[in-house]
């Protein structure tokens, strides 16, 4: 019984992001005990439907056991194979300013499978500390040799929005897939590239939204 | 022609989520020039598919014109009263360490109309600064009151984990309605009062998922 892509439709980025709260939430049911939930179980704990989560695994395959339900640590295993997050990532900070000394400060991401290995900064007073948190800090220019040293598929930028576009070619350029850009800058990318961005206005308008329909 | 919530089931937080990135869509829409779009155009530009829009806007009514599509103004306006984004919101800030700089040195929630109105550290050092960038900063024993003074909604937290769920009391208890969770602190709140959490490395699984399946 292998949880995988079975599915040969596209599969929305919301069932991803889904999938990512749904093990959050079986986390936490392990911390309480349980071994075995239903899909009510999860739906209650994470807030949706039964439906919508038999839903989103059903682009997975079969899983489950009929008249039993879900085996907490195994869902929790395949959900993670799903996302690919049962292997850790490697990532690249760019930019050691105040969000990026926040990302560095809290393990959330780590914890997660994602390991900043390598920071890149353009100040020189900053890159002559040589570390931070045991992580190596080194100057713009040598981000494209680190990257294919350390093997690193994952870049972080949290510079200033004016430099956020020089230094996602920068990246790419370095041989990094996948983009989390922090900044508000607008990034396009070659096809092939993963871009996300960060924007905590998003989730401000999400509460704007229940407060006025309350 | 209003755009309003007509439908009486729960709008899911995908499509509210969706109306936030149509109205940045439509905004460099704009910019580049675009007075009248088709759900297409809109589609093309947000990465998503005509029928996800039409579907996304039918919960909030009629709207758009048949066979000249929509005017670009006058949709984002519907959707940011939709949204309840029309008018602006004060926030108030907890936590002026390396997140909370970052989130004050950007004006991308200022420019969706999230204003940070006050700031609240428990640092003595910091507080007796006053202000920070023409930005009042208090104790935490100020919050009740310059919370009901300014009418502020809105609360972010950006302190350390361990404290985040006694400043989420704090703020309920000051009157706040809506809660943005910047720490990976799970917070339990009661009905009527709206949480978010901020989780990056939800993101960033979005990554791994789609390199992994490339």
């Amino acid at each position: 019984m292998v949880f995988k892509k079975v599915s040969r439709v596209k599969i929305p980025d919301a069932t991803i992001r889904r999938l990512s709260l749904y093990d959050r939430c079986l986390e936490e049911l392990k911390k309480s005990g349980n071994k075995i939930v239903s899909s009510s179980d999860i739906a209650r704990k994470c807030g949706t439907n039964p439906a919508q989560i038999r839903k989103d695994f059903a682009y997975f395959g079969e899983f489950g056991v009929r008249g039993v339900g879900y085996y907490v640590e195994n869902l929790q295993v395949d959900i993670k194979m799903a996302l690919g997050i049962d292997r850790p990532w490697l990532c690249a900070l760019v930019g050691a300013g105040n969000l990026g000394f926040a990302l560095l400060g809290t393990d959330s991401l780590e914890k997660r499978g994602f390991k900043i290995s390598a920071i890149f900064e353009k100040d020189p007073i900053l890159v002559e500390m040589g570390s931070f948190q045991d992580i190596p800090l080194f100057s713009m220019e040598m981000m494209s040799q680190v990257i294919s040293d350390l093997d690193i598929h994952i870049g972080l930028i949290a510079v200033n929005p004016d430099t956020a576009l020089k230094v996602a070619h920068n990246l790419i350029d370095s041989g990094i897939k996948g983009i989390l850009n922090f900044t508000p800058a607008t990034l396009k990318v070659p096809p092939g590239i993963v871009l996300k961005n960060v924007d905590f206005a998003i989730d401000l308008e999400g509460i704007a939204f229940q407060l006025s329909n309350q």
